[in-house]
């Protein structure tokens, strides 16, 4: 099969691009030094890939993406990062147990009632650093690890994760803040004690590389970049597009099947390119379509389209499926079998 | 199942203001006058609850929807109002005539062919009214009709979508524009011939009902609807609601289990309300969560919240399933069983 036989939306991963963003990861932070976030792919068969480069513990964002994985036998370390009240996924994670090591974030009593109700083992203690999000404050870790340790819970560590500083511009300033952050969660971990230090992703990977102050980073977005992130200027490559196919055009714009049902639109609109690698002004997107003018002139119905994702991990948990390929060879389909709750 | 027992994030969509939101545009737009777009809920229960309204043709976005309907039992009158020109789905919409009357949309020689070569019957002339998406200049029209008709399809009429005219805000500016738009849609039915004149949407219903110079309106988001249409003062509710539950709080703010991938980004933040109505600020949605600040004051770990969507046809296309509530009894499970392409 070629790319141009693929029914669009399509999303297409580029498998030399892949591989060099894997490989550059791995280099700067192999084996157990990251534990790749499932989120951003959802998808198992990247996972192996990941597997393959020797980092055998993961990060998720949900029951399901943890039971994907320990069913599909990725399941040596898997960290849900999340904290989850539901008692059927809670048990359902507790039996996946038996073939998987699951540990899941605590922040609060209830969190940590739940998981030890439904039969969970391990647990780290999500810290608030800086994002206003999920975690205890620093100063309450040491409280809340008692907590879970007097429920029969093995208290592994703590996680933080620093998201309010993936798109700092200024190096000093990034690097300080950072730093900032991981202040508050040593502090936490000087109270809780255990093996992991939890934190970072694709925008900070490289000042945990210069600093080894946590044990791991929980990086993501990297395997398959957006544009967001490709403003960092890192050296990872857009290796994720979805291919779309004209469908209707006039000499001033033309319009492809590639609307925001099939676009993670929170980051802004995506951009557009022609498959010779021409951008294109997107002026708007609706539910099936875009509208773009491309930069090199008319096109015509029929012609097919790379649209770049602003943000990757919505955009993947819209699609079924995602079909590798080596320039315009399609070599093998993956099932993004990860998707929902 | 009580609406308190759902694993979260849950679509729920209230059964007396889906009935409501029904009757009203039923009343408006009787029988064949509404052709309701299941683009807006994508869910085969839900259509068969308009067809028991009496609207017993539909418009559909992507083959998936149109094959879906059919095989739902709903095929008495599918229109895709779309173009299409990937062969495979349009076979296996040809196939799917032998159950059901499908048109299709088209505006180019390209997609006469394709709809043609592929076993399909019969189409409508989609005319641009405005919007810069898809649809032939009226003047071409006629054109575009000689072209299908000359590869044997049969013509059904023509359809525009005022799409850029649903949110204009003074009234006597709204009955114009849309007056000039429909003139378009009418100069190129002069042309055309056929029995369909169809266009229209929720944002303009009322303006049709006045001057019945379509045969049909396309209206979908009308039965669930969203915070965007709502600013339109019509008299549709708010049916559909995502429930979320606070998985973790401070006493500045709390973070619900209701994320970005549970809810369409694109019209901007969803709003966010306790269950007894009192609102939120709404601070950022990431991939997972909603941070908010209850109107009331703290949120506590295991609180319910409703987070209304913004655009509720993205919204639905991101769930597997919707529950239908009374009170807070739910009283059915409906799959979302038209996602995809």
């Amino acid at each position: 099969v070629k790319l141009h036989d693929l029914p669009t939306p399509a999303v297409v991963i580029d498998a030399d691009r892949l591989q060099h963003n894997l490989t550059t990861m791995a280099t700067a932070h192999p084996g157990a030094s990251l534990r790749p976030h499932v989120k951003a792919h959802k998808c198992t068969e990247l996972a192996a890939m990941q597997h393959a480069q020797g980092h055998h513990s993961f990060t998720c964002a949900t029951p399901r993406e943890v039971i994907g994985m320990a069913e599909a036998g990725w399941g040596d370390d898997l960290l849900l990062a999340n904290e989850v009240l539901d008692p059927l996924r809670l048990s359902a994670m507790a039996r996946a147990q038996q073939s998987a090591r699951i540990t899941i974030a605590v922040d609060s009593a209830d969190t940590i009632d739940a998981a030890a109700r439904a039969g969970l083992r391990e647990v780290v203690v999500d810290v608030n650093v800086g994002l206003p999000r999920c975690g205890c404050r620093p100063d309450e870790a040491g409280h809340i690890a008692d907590l879970a340790r007097g429920r029969g819970l093995l208290v592994r560590g703590v996680m933080g994760y620093e998201g309010h500083l993936m798109m700092v511009d200024d190096r000093e300033e990034h690097r300080t803040k950072v730093d900032d952050a991981i202040d508050r969660l040593l502090e936490a971990h000087e109270q809780v004690g255990g093996d992991v230090v939890s934190a970072g992703g694709t925008g900070t990977y490289h000042l945990h590389q210069l600093r080894r102050r946590v044990t791991e980073i929980q990086a993501g977005s990297y395997a398959l970049m957006d544009t967001h992130y490709a403003r960092l200027g890192h050296p990872f490559q857009q290796a994720c597009f979805v291919i779309g196919t004209v469908v209707s055009a006039t000499p001033k714009y033309a319009v492809a099947d590639v609307g925001l049902k099939a676009m993670g639109m929170d980051h802004g609109n995506p951009s557009v390119e022609t498959l010779d690698g021409n951008g294109a002004d997107v002026w708007f997107l609706s539910d099936e379509h875009v509208t773009f003018v491309p930069h090199t002139g008319v096109a015509h119905v029929g012609d097919r389209i790379r649209v770049v994702p602003a943000h990757i991990d919505p955009t993947m948990a819209m699609h079924e499926v995602a079909w590798l390929v080596m320039g315009d060879q399609v070599i093998d389909r993956w099932p993004i079998d990860l998707r929902g709750w």
